[in-house]
């Protein structure tokens, strides 16, 4: 499914890497944002280690908004949807905390993914990547898809390393240690050719976060 | 019942293709509006996979209002109800993504659905359609109930170049790639005949998204 | 117990026929209105399909207000309660919906119910009417208590001609196709003898329904 | 604890019959009100029938509000606490209905329990009392508790026939078909001597129901 | 641990006594006031009999504010906190009923708590203390601990005498009956040396009890 | 992992010493604040009685918020989120309790937490710290981390001494009382280098906390 990748015309869609019982695959994170109160809903089977990622994504664009260029209003005035596909196959673990995240920045901030770029790694609350399991699967996923460049943690250099050289001679690494280096790495300066056009109401002096109370978060 | 998928003059009522333990059969995903909040009701003993469709059919719709035709209000102004008959067999499963997104999609645009039309496939929040399980036993049920026309993902081309070519000559079939294709194939451009006329108050100027809270998913 | 169902002079009092593993018997639902926020509060021991049932007979009453004679303000000034005697008894099933749709448009329209009328039936969000199982049993239940029309989807009708027929020969049946049809053979056209007088506060302009949130259903 | 029942200066202290595995005993029904937003708490270990009759006798109240002499707005500016002690004996079924509906409706009148009166029987939302069982355990248990009236369903005066005559002489029982049977029996005319001061806020003419939301049921 | 009960310089802060399959035990509930809405937090791993006695203590505090010195908006504009040390061990039953009602009257009135005095006892809603198991462990705990006055149910007297006379020599006992007679044994006249300077919002008349709708009890 | 204890530039992130079947290990407590309505969000597999531990510690700040230099704005107008990785690994016991507290604390006052420095000990509500288990286990670990100082309660000085004094000759050791005692000893004076500058909207007079009901606590 190479078109899926490549297409990096909408914001919000990143390749990620998981490590099944069946091996190394190729995962999408999909994320929709409409006009509503701040809701997160989340879907696509997600275990609570994975809605956790989520959670603690959301959190560290919130608290850095200012630095990452996001204007902090869209927190309250629109909704986020994150989807992971297929549907109906259960998925969890902390791996794909790196692909939220980077989704949630391309989403809220409209910039285009970098194409053929594939990414696995757990986030904290501070921004900082840990290593995950499952390397080589991963990688032979990544390279059967036609992945150009991965991002991962710099504590993972090793599991790469492991990796018959030959086998990934086409591939660059990308070692990280923070979030903000994933963003570096995985989004482009530009913007997608049909951007939202973020519509804010005027703020009403006397409240700080939108209108009514906090949101909760919505998980199926 | 003929009858049933016969009667386009009511909007949000589409024909969906379920792949049971007992063989294929065809669904009805019903939706209504009335005045309210925004509230989502589900109903029909609908399991986690197929909310999750249903969720994500709306946060589509909602991230593509505008493009679709449809006012943007109507999501803070109204409940929406999805109820999948008979209301005591219990339902699951991905596959009724795209008739759910339809029906919401005439609900919510009032248009009629094309008539002698069935579907089935998998939706994903950037709106893609990806392919399902059990396409010759739906087809068989499209076929004995009357069904001219099946839309499905056009990866799901080869399962219905396996069905007997004497047995499917006459039906025609839309493959599609988006959610898009979908509507273009089962909404027509006329509205029903008697159509919901939409109410909304003055909007607040310094609200965004319609008054109180964003309702909950209410799924019993 | 033929005092309970003759008894029409209260709006929101409908007899319906079960089937339960020991036979048919007579069941009644009650509703009553008290000024709120447009709660739903459903009691009885219901089990989920049952409870289903109410939902989408409530959204049927709210999607069709204005042609049904129901003032569209009751639904946001007024909280409703359905219940089902005896209370410890479980009960579950869709058969109920036709009873639960006329005793709510009995309360919020203030008619009478028509007197010696029982009826059972699932209901679908657009307000077809579908077949249930039982039908002998529910029959002979009926006819103990002394009931002297039936309603029931008019394919149910197999079933009736299944019975003796010198069994009901004192008995009228009504065959329906849908909830319309219903509402016209079960509720008069008169009000009962000391009807609710609805107060509804003067409408915000700026407010589309009701003050607050739409409130959530109450199962306990 | 001849001392307990016979206390009626205290709004909201009902006492009732119940039946358990050891046979007949009396209890207790207790009923607070405080200022609030109309939230009902329920404690006591009480099961989900149990919890159903306070909600149903609640709704009752509602309902008939102005002809019970209750002023509608004690319901949306305060809230009602129902404890059942023991606290730590798990306590369910229906027929505790008409004794908290007496003891609500005592609590929101301030008006006076009669004195050594018990009471047993379910109740529907109509405001019909049903039969209950475990009559002639619970009469021994009120005999030794000193009671001299029992309040209970027309429907169980068989029950009480079967008690030996000799046994129930000093007792007199009241059979009653509706709640408002129940109350004209239990309550009395005359208001406890320190009655609750009622506050309410001048009603905000655009609001049907109090501030904010109708309150959720608290059940722990 | 002499120090952690003879401290009573900090409002809320009550020693209670415990029976466990290990013996009895002193055990104190600690009680926190911040600015809030109302809400309620319970935490100490508490068994659900034994949150409903928190439940039943906040609602006999509220119904009789006036009378026990407590301002009322307090309720409104504060949230209470419950914490039972140590947290990690799970605890249950009603017999701390008395001793969680005196601390939350300490730390709303901020009136200090005698020193070395422990309770034990059941309360009921309208004010009643019941009594519990266990009291001759109890009072071994309490005596090991150095407590000098225990507070308990009248009823409990025959347990305690039935230790031996010797062995409690040192010790007094306040027999009560109701939740006035244990406030007025435990909590002195005076307030503890830096009392909260609570902080009231200028009440707005339309509205009965603080803003927003009543919070609901948090129970982890 | 010592680069991740000894960054101190950022606010929120404390070293804590846990206990696990496998040993004693170093973990980190993070903390975020974003804008908001006071939501606490607890994430990172977190077990119940750890999560009360969270919110004991909130409550504690919030009711000593201006003795320690708390602005009280921060609890009604920013969102907290604490997480602890290993996002994948439940976590539980009270013996973190200080350390949440003491990230909690850094940064709702954007302190430095000392470089080195690392703890365990449960709180009370009233403040009191509480010995815990795994003392000597946890020593190994902070030392392999290179810690330099330890937190613990005074309780505990009695499990250190049991270690081979040669073994932590390099290592010195806070006893302490009180969750005073700990924030005297772990943060430091000033300011970490990008402080957060918080953002509160005009007070409205007549709230006392904040827009909208209290936020209730998210946990996954
Ligand atoms: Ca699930
Ligand atoms: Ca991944
Ligand atoms: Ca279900
Ligand atoms: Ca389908
Ligand atoms: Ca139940
Ligand atoms: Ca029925
Ligand atoms: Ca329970
Ligand atoms: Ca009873
Ligand atoms: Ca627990
Ligand atoms: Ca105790
Ligand atoms: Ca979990
Ligand atoms: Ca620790």
């Amino acid at each position: 499914d190479k078109d899926l990748y490549q297409d990096n015309d909408i914001a919000g869609v990143v390749t990620g890497l998981a490590w099944t019982s069946v091996g190394g695959e190729i995962l999408f994170i999909e994320t929709s944002l409409s006009r509503g109160k701040g809701v997160l809903t989340l879907s696509g089977q997600l275990g609570d280690v994975m809605k956790e990622s989520a959670v603690t994504a959301l959190s560290y664009l919130k608290a850095h908004a200012e630095r990452l260029g996001i204007d902090y209003r869209v927190f309250n005035h629109y909704d986020l949807h994150v989807h992971v596909p297929a549907g109906a196959v259960p998925k969890d673990g902390p791996s794909a905390g790196i692909t939220m995240l980077t989704s949630m920045a391309s989403i809220f901030t409209q910039r285009r993914v970098k194409s053929f770029v594939a990414m696995t790694g757990e986030i904290t609350l501070r921004g900082k990547v840990l290593p995950v399991g499952g390397i080589k699967e991963k990688i032979l996923a990544a390279r059967r898809a036609g992945v150009k460049e991965i991002i991962l943690c710099v504590k993972n250099k090793k599991d790469v390393n492991e990796v018959q050289a030959d086998y990934i001679k086409d591939m660059s690494f990308h070692y990280v240690d923070t979030v903000d280096e994933v963003l570096a790495a995985a989004l482009l300066p530009e913007i997608v050719s049909r951007p939202i056009k973020f519509v804010f109401p005027e703020e009403n002096k006397e409240r700080s976060g939108g209108d009514g109370i906090q949101a909760p978060v919505v998980v199926l």
